[in-house]
């Protein structure tokens, strides 16, 4: 075993196993406080809630708390794994919720792969919650079970695997455009992978302005058109991408003078070749982990107008979900969104994208290890540890609730807001 | 309002909203920190469980991590407030766990009544959790929730309603009939309330070695007896405790001769003329909160060779779930029990009562407030402050659990256990 590999075993194990534990956060020092916390002085926020189920904001946890569910059938890149084996992964995205944005999470591992089934189970959590993180379940159910919890649930219900991607990737595209030029009304982008990140950054650069009839989407067995023989076995989130024959049938063909390069597939599927048949000043986001669809280094070899992204850390314009996370949930829970829309979910975009373009502080450029830090081709998007995110992201998504009618505690002073989200 | 009703709500609600938080164990200040935490090293614990599904005990929470569950169906003295109204119950029945054993809870509260899908729900958590207190579910389907739980869980499951409440009075009656020198196996009991809890302590007292034959069961109808007309309707439970017909139709009657009077049911129901128609030297268990079946008071004006314990920390003996739960949690999570079995919960009994026999220390004295404490009538059990607790009970628990064959992780040598239980 790798000393990475022992390494990151140990960090789990020692000194207590796991990475998380629950505390109080008042004093039970004395039997005048346990009188307070339990019985009989308990009773009056129950009854308070009983009159008024909003109280629960008021005396409990809840709108603090977020719940990370998994039923493990797609866990990183190790497949369907199951609920126990995907335990470590969503403690981890509780730490990071924590870390980020100061968000409770209970990581929740359910065993259950039945759709309809894992429905019913989460919608009945409901009254522990105040939002709800799906977290690595495979696609296609992933798609029916998060419409159907959006449907049942009056708290917030977040698929991160595909909206968080899908937020950063499209904060990346509208910086990368900004930068050659572009108008995302005329560009044309090939997808390579069909999963439900895939569709999900679609969707959502469809509906920041991009053409469905510009976008090529391609899967494992290649072009998606109209008429391939397997297209009644396809999900109907997938089919609404297929183009009409146009003769293209492996990725080699779609990406031919396509203006955008979206990956979420497998290693190296992106020649240099490839690339070299695309338009002027492409834009790559090769986002397949840990090894990406084509590297940097590769790209820029190839060509030098290119601006690439990656999921990986070790290289510029890291396409990382933190950047979205911890934030939306944070704006949306301050706020008491009853749901995460797309309004929210465009105003992330926003935040994210304008942030980039702003001067960049000491602070990250310190943190980045890269003095000379400023928005362009290998800067498209802030930093995992810019601390402005959360005052910037939190705000916008505040604001956008509330003007859409979800916030049932809309914040009257979002300024004031922003800069007590700042001083934290 | 009263002074002490708001000030429970301001408790619940300054500085921060509820009563628990999550927070990291491990550090996270570093790039490196969440390679490890999170992608990529986090693959490395999934891979390890999903091999050999025990190391979840190495690498996650779940080894210290128990499940707080209610459906909200019977809270407190409340009734059925419903599953988000019993929230303030659940995190402080949590933070409780926390602060005498060390335990970190999720509190989860679940919109389902129908005790079949509950059982689904629940038992798809297992993962999740290393234990599952059922807490304030109504009876008689506790009874079955519980029964099909402990079947297809292979963590404990444990319904503190009954077998907490059960477990300190078992301990407080062995100790009383040791005061007044009666034998277990020659006494009679009355039981007022025939709910979870009082079926649960009679249950236990015959598992003592109490006589099925001594025992009469009055509910809110009076006595429960074999031909009484709505015995058909009677959850199998009750049945099993009903009496040949002898005449005997109320409490009053009922009470007459008896050595024991054990009260889960409501105010002042025992009056002092009843409780003289007792047996010498009775004990009295007036356990109905916040007002017993007959106050301390007023049972010692009445005759003064009454000993009575009841559930309130302003009287002497109170029967408080406090000196259960933690500790015979503690003790099966650290042995990797699959379950709370018999053995277990009688050592724990047998625990308790052991250490309300040994000489008081000044600790304790100083902390009850009562220089005087030591065996006696009004000191049949620990208080909950006894820093022993931890210490006695949890190793007799892990001892009962690896000699009844249900500890996966068998603890070799009990006593160093103890020592380092009674360090923190």
């Amino acid at each position: 075993m790798s000393d990475l590999k022992q390494q990151a075993l140990d960090f789990h194990e020692f000194p207590v196993a796991g990475k998380i534990s629950v505390v109080p956060t008042k004093s039970l020092a004395t039997q005048q406080d346990l009188a307070l916390a339990y019985s009989p002085g308990v009773a009056e926020p129950c009854l308070a809630i009983e009159k008024n189920p909003q109280d629960a904001y008021r005396y409990t946890a809840k709108g603090n708390l977020v719940a990370v569910i998994s039923n493990g059938t797609a866990v990183l890149g190790l497949g369907n794994i199951g609920a126990l084996a995907s335990k470590p992964v969503m403690e981890g995205k509780g730490v990071l919720f924590n870390k980020f944005a100061g968000i409770d999470v209970f990581d929740i591992e359910i065993n259950e792969t039945d759709p309809d089934k894992l429905v019913d189970i989460i919608a009945a959590l409901e009254p522990t919650f105040g939002g709800i993180n799906l977290e690595d379940i495979k696609a296609p159910e992933c798609f029916y079970i998060e419409q159907k919890l959006r449907e049942r649930c009056k708290i917030p219900v977040f698929h991160d695997d595909q909206h968080g991607t899908a937020i950063i990737t499209a904060a990346a595209a509208l910086n990368g455009l900004r930068l050659v030029g572009k108008n995302i009304a005329d560009v044309t982008l090939v997808c390579s992978g069909a999963g439900a990140a895939a569709i999900a950054c679609v969707n959502l650069l469809v509906e920041l302005g991009l053409k469905r009839e510009n976008v090529t989407m391609c899967d494992s067995k290649g072009v998606i058109y109209q008429t391939r023989e397997d297209r009644d076995r396809m999900d109907e989130s997938k089919v609404a991408y297929a183009i009409p024959d146009n003769g293209q049938r492996v990725l080699a063909d779609a990406v031919v003078g396509k203006d955008i390069f979206l990956g979420l597939s497998s290693a190296n599927v992106l020649t240099p070749k490839m690339l070299k048949t695309m338009a002027d000043k492409p834009l790559v986001f090769a986002m397949a982990n840990p090894n990406p669809e084509i590297t940097p280094p590769v790209a820029k070899a190839a060509r030098d107008d290119v601006i690439i992204g990656t999921g990986r850390s070790d290289y510029p314009n890291q396409i990382n979900n933190v950047l979205c996370f911890p934030f939306i949930f944070r704006g949306a829970l301050d706020c008491g969104a009853t749901t995460i829309n797309e309004a929210m979910k465009l105003a992330t975009v926003h935040a994210i994208a304008d942030l980039a373009t702003e001067a960049v502080t000491d602070e990250v450029r310190a943190a980045y290890g890269n003095a000379d830090l400023q928005f362009g081709a290998d800067y498209l998007i802030p930093t995992p540890f810019d601390p402005r995110l959360i005052s910037r992201i939190a705000p916008a998504v505040a604001k956008a609730a509330a003007e859409s009618g979800v916030a049932t505690r809309p914040i009257a002073d979002l300024a004031a807001y922003a800069a007590k989200l700042a001083e934290k």
